[in-house]
């Protein structure tokens, strides 16, 4: 008996069998080398699927449109576009993301209830539906579409975000895969920014959705760029079962595999959003012990990694750890300040609430690193929790300043 | 029987009749020229006192004294520095607190238990106590040194931050005078930066708490300039009574022009705090009506103001009202999508949820503008709140990516 979870080279979204997606540029984003702007992905089986959605109360059209669809905790294809959020844009929205899914469904022979939409981009206006319709029949879907999907779904992203696990568990072989976006308004509240999960396993429904949930909440919901919360967020996964196993539920070995592995790749993902945050220059991980309990951790550890004090601090590797501790004081957990002890990378910078004297020159080599990792313990119980997050940059201004201009 | 209230040309703290005040230049900022970072203001006459104070589970030093000191519900000087927060300093901290406040009291030849202490600058460093002894004797305090006062407060802030307002009821005239300052680590809860205000009304301590009170509530507690609550937080009020008037209390026609006067004087100050925000080129107004409740409109008006993709595109005038919109979504307070209207400046940009066509190049000259101010009815109930806020600059972050180096 072993279960073996390994990451698949150059793996995708398609990795799993039975995935194939694809996708063209139809003209909502600005032309550019290369620039693609809708994709499809499809699965040549029906899927067991479910999703999570944004928290914000203004909901993009799409995610309605999806979170309606996943009722029946099934689906079998998403249709996707960039450069424009679908959101805040009332009834015509609603039937614009309606009818993007009925050309899907219509190009990809399957029922348009089968059919989800996610949207991304500038809220507030509406889809160039005339561009849709001509472009959609353009998209040609295939195994090895995955890539070119998690290119279309790019906004201020500079790199695609993708990747997928193989998992063994005794003798069943099943692969997830996954692809997601960031690289703003990235915050995620019970849900996240768009990412599309596809695995061959079968799984049953009540423990897909419970394994999302709890892959979730320690990597999408575990990471900001900027504190905003998108009206966009969707995480969705489709399970076809073409690896022919028994349905995956509750308490089986191979759901432990499932839901490892889920996370593992969930968590890999979120931490490519950070460290491509619009403006990043590196990821900044930040483990909270020692708390309350494991909701104070979560909170403590977000609302360091949501400080823009602390974030410019990071950028410029300033060694102004004080910012860290301020952060953890207004974050509303329990704190006992004398109780408190601060490592920042391999350095002890406060113990037992004590400033301690350090080297300054060894601190600002650590902040200069691609990755900082920072280790608050808070000592009051066992509650503990990791977020990521990224620095702020000056470029991250000048991307948000100038977006629409 | 009139009230009349106005704003005093040059006023500052020590225009209320009894208040002097002075500062110098003790070291423990860098050296500049005309930099002071050591400041009294005193009484003449003892002062019925109040105080608000960070609601950071961090504490500074000069907070947990000031907060010990106020109990009495008096004081008669505060001595306050910047270039150091005496924040995270443990039980140094406190014993550093208490010395520059005995040092003071000396100086002054008042009682310690009079006077209160303020710092602000870096947190997790300990007060330079040899500069501030040798320092503190090079203070002469007069009733011209209001201004120097403001000047050794300011750590960030590009500009001072002072006024003063003259009041008469009836026969009765006092002035109310305050100074305050920014210019990061903005956000006040419940509480506010640094900012004494000195009035020579005799006021009851129970109406001037409350007094106090109600003019954060509308001012310092509806501001922010990047989210981030200071551990050293207060609002000083002090009254010396020299105006000669029976003590004010509630339910007066007095009370209701102090209460008017101060809160004033607190949205006037409170505003050139976040027009000097670091880095910030403009103002920006956010009043939202229509809210199920005070508090919702509150919460969603201060929502707007922090989000960061909302100050960066004010930054760059760039026409993305949506993310207006977004922030309002993500911020938990009750909303219809269909029942928003938005407008910015003279512009209508959303009726019932519609986005309106309008003339771009208008919108993009009013967000331009050094004041912006945005209205937004959700339309539900009668709740309203006016919240103050600025952009966010490339500036913001290369000053506080180099804020020690």
């Amino acid at each position: 008996m072993e279960v073996k979870i390994k990451f698949v080279a150059s793996g995708n979204v398609t990795s799993p069998r039975g995935f194939s997606a694809g996708a063209t540029y139809v003209g909502i984003k600005r032309k550019a080398k290369d620039v693609l702007d809708l994709g499809i992905l499809l699965s040549k089986a029906p899927c067991t699927a479910t999703g999570l959605f944004t928290t914000n109360r203004i909901k993009a059209a799409p995610v309605v449109l999806s979170q309606q669809r996943l009722r029946a905790g099934k689906a079998s294809a998403v249709v996707v576009n960039s450069g424009c959020a679908n959101a805040f844009t009332g009834a015509q929205g609603l039937t614009d993301a309606a009818e993007m899914v009925e050309l899907a469904a219509k190009k990809l022979r399957v029922s348009p209830e089968d059919v989800l939409a996610a949207s991304t981009g500038v809220i507030g206006q509406h889809l160039p539906m005339k561009l849709i319709k001509a472009g959609i029949k353009k998209v040609v879907v295939s195994r090895d579409g995955g890539h070119e999907l998690a290119r279309a779904m790019m906004t201020t992203d500079t790199v695609p975000k993708e990747a997928a696990v193989a998992v063994k568990v005794d003798d069943i072989k099943f692969t997830i895969g996954g692809v997601t976006k960031g690289a703003g308004m990235i915050h995620p509240d019970l849900a996240t920014l768009l990412c599309f999960l596809t695995t061959d396993a079968a799984v049953g429904i009540d423990f897909l959705k419970f394994a999302l949930r709890k892959a979730t909440d320690v990597s999408f919901d575990m990471i900001s760029v900027d504190g905003d919360t998108s009206p966009s967020d969707m995480v969705i996964i489709m399970a076809n079962g073409l690896a022919g196993n028994k349905p995956i539920s509750h308490g089986s070995r191979e759901a432990d595999a499932f839901q490892q592995a889920l996370s593992q790749l969930c968590v890999y993902l979120a931490k490519c959003v950070v460290r491509d945050g619009e403006g990043a220059t590196k990821l900044v991980e930040v483990t909270v012990s020692g708390a309350l309990s494991a909701a104070e951790a979560r909170l403590a550890a977000r609302t360091i990694i949501s400080s823009p004090l602390v974030k410019a601090a990071f950028h410029g590797a300033d060694p102004n750890w004080g910012r860290i501790v301020a952060a953890v004081g207004r974050s509303g957990v329990e704190i006992v300040e004398s109780k408190i002890d601060l490592r920042i990378g391999n350095l002890c910078v406060v113990k037992a609430g004590c400033p301690l004297s350090f080297d300054k020159q060894e601190l600002i080599s650590t902040l200069r690193s691609d990755e900082v990792v920072i280790n608050l313990k808070l000592n009051l119980g066992i509650g503990a929790a990791t977020a990521w997050g990224c620095d702020l940059s000056e470029e991250y201004v000048t991307i948000n300043s100038q977006y629409l201009t």
